[in-house]
């Protein structure tokens, strides 16, 4: 079980209200390779994984949750204080229409997350390499949504969660090579 | 943040293997009224809710995440010791084929999890009414699940989750009397 | 089996061409909260709700199904004198390289109409909170869809339409009460 | 609008419970060539077709939806007394743990209905051949569920619905032929 | 078995950089009427097809593919050279936060490819008329595409594919008429 | 383009009609780790990846249609001569309701291919990375599959076909390391 602790994992600081970039960080809300598909992934796969990697998923997959709460802190601050017109004009009526200024899990085109986008084999090897993947591809669109803003304070809290996604891939780089080895090892004795 | 404690919430025991119950709790881990549905729905209203509100949320959002990992417990606990004959006699046999004996975020016909079951409107009522009904519909299954199997000690358990579905309601029900009262203050002053 | 009348429930005017505001009317037509999505909540629930109940489904069902129709009225008096141009600046520009100016069920963001929105529960309590709350939702978002336009014709007929999901809110929260009398005297006797 | 007349289009009578039968009749409930599907493809294209047409659909449209009913109304009456294991053993299972024995929009495979198994294209050709195709692919699906059953007293209903589907499939190649007349008498001219 | 020959079926050119019009011709790429589910409604069919119309679905679904690869040139001919800055006013946003400047099967308002939108029937009239509607529905598509822009390198390419939309239809027609005399044949004797 | 040869990359024998046997290879036809999604996968790829690892993702991709059609043919051969009986006992009922003994592309739970199981990026290494996870996915797949039939002549395709995704898998993390090299020469000099 978890136990809430009133904080972020990292602060989340916004220079300017911004709801364009607000519809476009979704991606990482509700996203294919956001932070909703990355936490539900490495939770779920703990059941079936050698024992000795559950404790990475399980830290991973709680980080995640962090991760996807400060996404939604940036998105909440970006929106805000943006008026009904700021809003049409970001591309976010669609969103007025439905909920107000309310947050959802869609990517940023809208669409409603999927659990198709996330995988779980059974098969540790194909398991961690799906891990492997989804960190690659987390990596990259935090580059891009870094990319695509001007407003350092943003840019600062995204740079942290990239940073993360390359920890955490390397970790699950290391957890495919402690099992490899864990084979060969059987396979001698 | 979250911080995971290594304990359940409540105990899951389980007296024998039964994959086809296991097939059948899994309406609970991704399906329309289930605990993965329930925490999401929670956490996300959080942002635009009325303040007073926010804690509330925030505390059944995270209890059902450790809810979301009982189910997940049950249904590893049902399926563990399955052989592939067994699992495909209680209708596992997709399951088998796509990912072994892992668990995957999809309803008891095997449908993916979808963010379309839950709602978001940023509007208090419209969404502590999608939290009653939440809990309402989560109510009905556990009560389902409980008359589908005989297994005493996972009856224990699921009885368990039934009488937190109907506190949840309550106490939904007690926060829209809150906002309609303040409402109501409001207008007289 | 029904009836067809050549008649709109409550007329429906528009003042002016706005494909802009058409697109976010599809919320209403094929979105999550939307008529189409109440009116087939409300009619496949007719079967396993108590007898008394019956009645009141069938009439606010067939009622949704008018409301749909005069949806469809407004987007399509809302377009047909459109341009594509002015599709095009009114973010239909995907509409029309799919369908011309027909009319489809999506929602506003454009992601096709789901069963998934809706729930059928065959509990009586939980399947009338299910409808409370989706009366509340589309009340809100005809508020919304009210505040995003400045044409009085079409504003009239939203109204309309808004105050007929308050009164059907009221009537689904009687018929709850209607459920718990009758529990509650079936109890004592 | 539509008005409900308290009556099916045709009788339907069942000779026994048979739930196996009512989880295969769901493919015309809330399966891609079902007649939600049917309903709801026909009286969206009435605002993009020529004049002449309009009436067709909107016949057809509003038929459909008696259809939708007297199939609702077999599967409940072929559910409605069967037991909890009975529903098990016909691989309902996952329907009662869902909703106990009640109705939902899904396909046989227990697949929630989409939209995205509908067109609208605003091109008067290709809308009539999606209809024509559509009823073709019904009249197939009719012949089927038929065979799949000895219930004489189903069949009979069923036998109905097919032969409705084959009308409005003449009906529909006829009104394709009207266009073409049209179009060339306007080339003439 | 496939042999991929390093040619497109007929050139692809574009006058200039147009994310916008890219953004647009998904609708083909991974669209409900587009060339992907063309080739696989095709392809999958020829198992339960008369045989002697197998060849025909063969070379068609094949073509289809084809098909494919020019549109997944042209969306990347029109996109290569832009900027960021183009690809967001192109509406195109999402597209890069999620994968740069790279494709995906989504149709133009970005909601991913479904099977859903194509049928299989194992009954061939019903088999072929859904194939009819299939190219009248693209010819449709590629007409609305030629009108939305003015490159007149690109409309070169779309006019070729449009007009072997409507060769397709008319094979698929008298395929039809192939299969009703081989039936009127079988009746007489 | 490309161009049909009308042979099977490899061998399709079955020795029984096996109808079970072909509703779980379906997960190869249309599942999540499917031919279907590895051949879409490798060939949108081909647009955005260094030049040098286009003709990989080329060869790949081409040869997964191949055991695409392989796939094909085996469900074929496995129900062609099954009797409705025979389709009901096997779990096929709602697939022969819906299309007689027709394949289709969806998973062995009967859930329709979406193109959300695919990713694309545009970013070489979380491409590939993505190649290399869904080939160990597929990998696993066919072993379980493998286990699931004793009829060695199919099990002898499927062997085939494992070992080609080990090949495959092999190749993307040959692809990965000329990448990194490419990389580090850059920096060098």
């Amino acid at each position: 079980m978890w136990v809430y602790e009133k904080k972020l994992q990292y602060p989340v600081r916004v220079s300017k209200c911004d709801p364009h970039m607000a519809k476009l960080l979704a991606e990482q809300y509700g996203g294919a390779d956001g932070e909703l598909a990355a936490a539900l992934r490495y939770l779920n796969q703990r059941y079936t994984i050698p024992e000795k990697i559950i404790g990475l998923l399980n830290d991973i997959g709680t980080e995640e949750f962090a991760h996807l709460e400060m996404i939604a802190t940036m998105i909440y601050k970006l929106t805000k204080d943006a008026s009904v017109e700021q809003l049409e004009a970001a591309g976010l009526g669609p969103n007025y229409a439905q909920r107000d200024s309310a947050l959802f899990y869609t990517n940023s085109s809208g669409v409603p997350f999927t659990a198709a986008y996330i995988a779980s084999k059974g098969d540790p090897i194909a398991d961690l390499y799906e891990d492997i993947a989804a960190e690659e591809k987390a990596r990259a669109t935090y580059q891009w949504l870094i990319d695509l803003t001007d407003d350092v304070d943003l840019q600062d809290s995204l740079k942290f969660l990239r940073e993360r996604e390359i920890v955490h891939s390397l970790r699950f780089r290391e957890a495919v090579e402690i099992l490899k080895d864990d084979r060969e090892t059987k396979k001698i004795f």
